[in-house]
């Protein structure tokens, strides 16, 4: 029995393992192994340079921060298992996880399984992928390789709207690709896109391949309902559409937002279910920054801690 | 004009002036100069090893940590001045922060002043503070001087019930200095306190002095209404008496609580003001610890510039 089991392996998990070790609750994490389709460590291990965790003043490697992370969680008395969770039964205390046909139970639970930007898997996206193209404009766009340079926003919803105004600081032009004749945006997002000088949008578009060199530079763009095709200047591409949480194993479990969220209660980790608590991006579909989540992962073991201490 | 002006230097304000920065909005921080009775950079910069700041597996010194930070931010764009805020205006937009007799004007601002931990003042506090003297269990009492040893929390709230009972984990024996025969305390809090076998209460006891070689070894202590004196053996002492937070510039400006902290929305980092954002400990009583301050300051900065963008 475990005073405490966190599932997930980002800034968050871990921030939650170095907590919960101080305070000798001997975590066990299990990291997850290439769980929601990235490896142990989470989508930072995705990315190259992290200019904007702060500590770093030289920036950092995403991998690098998260090795970091994980010997410090270790250092701090956390066991790190390298599996992924199969199952869980919140229905009754002790809960149970269920990882390779063995149940673990423990008195509390943090989970911390992040949420994956969604990708369209275009021609040329692997080869590209932190070459010009990103699903995260507030955390790459000031990169140097899109300074004064063509930028394309792959969406039409509020995040790609607020995404394509935001990159206008430091693109020379924004085009944004959506693939109806009309924002999902809200009204007034989507007016803020269409009044900006910067950017230009192409309704009825998709792109269908992303191109360069040794980065991007170019992206071939479809218009849906014409055939129309056309080549666009671009150094960056981004994706705007949309993140998934990593909860389907929670299904029926704890209460979900309707895109799949775990509802937490504002500005604390506490779930529906007492002793269950939720860190980092697979309760926030608002910041979703390495640094809010690492925030959010010492509440839950601070929660988790005093959960024990007062029942 | 500004289109930012953050108050305030610790973990918050410089994670806040990194995402500014970042964001082009070319903040101005005023870091303070021993504004609420500590360095520029805040708290830390009073506690020698930080072992829970994730992204630091051998730990780091508190001084290091944020003079790394504020390199970061002028690295971000930010513009760092050491003065303390003298006044400010939030009655109308363009708000104004009046420093050393000169005006700023900031289309919004951020706060992060930060809360002092109270301190009694003892004779031999500043021999020993750091050296078994701390302001907090949570951040200070996993370290290896505590371990097994004797230890005092000088309070009676719920803060140094919680904190003395969090320190059993840890030491061989826990004395509580309460100056009333009762706690401040809740009942539950209180309960917890008295059934904890390796707590003992000295009801009407303050501590008179802090005493030891190198090393705090002993504190004395002194029955209020007997006069009776006492030496404990002791090798941590801890205040738990509360904290202030550094809001005196800001009264009548925005809503405060009735312990002075800035009242945000739970979960975001806006107060009663549109435009004016609060981060880190000076409206945060209840984690308060250098990783939750800097997620709450990377909110701050997304909140004003998406505030700026959306007029």
């Amino acid at each position: 029995m475990r005073k405490v089991i966190i599932i997930g392996s980002g800034p968050a998990g871990h921030t939650a393992a170095i907590y919960a070790g101080r305070a000798t609750m001997a975590p066990l994490m299990f990291e997850g192994m290439m769980a929601g389709g990235v490896a142990a460590g989470g989508q930072l291990t995705t990315t190259t340079e992290i200019e904007n965790f702060p500590g770093f003043p030289e920036g950092i490697g995403g991998w690098e921060l998260m090795d970091r992370m994980r010997q410090q969680s270790i250092n701090c008395g956390a066991e790190v298992i390298t599996e992924t969770v199969d199952a869980i039964d919140l229905s009754k205390r002790p809960f149970t996880v269920t990882v390779d046909g063995t149940e673990h139970q423990a008195e509390s639970i943090i989970i911390a399984t992040g949420a994956t930007a969604k990708r369209l898997g275009l021609p040329g996206e692997e080869t590209f992928w932190n070459k010009g193209m990103s699903a995260c404009a507030v955390c790459d766009g000031a990169l140097p390789i899109f300074r004064d340079k063509p930028l394309v926003v792959i969406g039409g919803g509020d995040s790609a709207c607020e995404e394509a105004t935001f990159l206008t600081k430091f693109a020379s032009k924004v085009h944004m690709l959506v693939r109806r004749d009309e924002f999902r945006a809200s009204k007034v997002m989507g007016q803020r896109a269409m009044d900006n000088d910067k950017i230009e949008i192409h309704w009825n578009s998709a792109a269908t391949e992303a191109k360069g060199d040794e980065f991007l530079s170019h992206v071939e763009i479809e218009n849906l309902k014409t055939g129309e095709k056309k080549t666009l200047e671009a150094n960056g591409l981004f994706y705007a559409i949309g993140h998934k949480p990593n909860t389907d194993f929670l299904t029926g479990q704890l209460e979900l937002d309707e895109s799949g969220y775990i509802i937490t209660k504002d500005g604390t980790p506490e779930t529906s279910i007492p002793g269950v608590f939720a860190c980092g991006d697979v309760q926030d579909k608002k910041w979703r920054q390495a640094i809010t989540a690492a925030g959010s992962g010492c509440m839950a073991a601070l929660a988790a801690e005093h959960f024990l201490t007062s029942r």
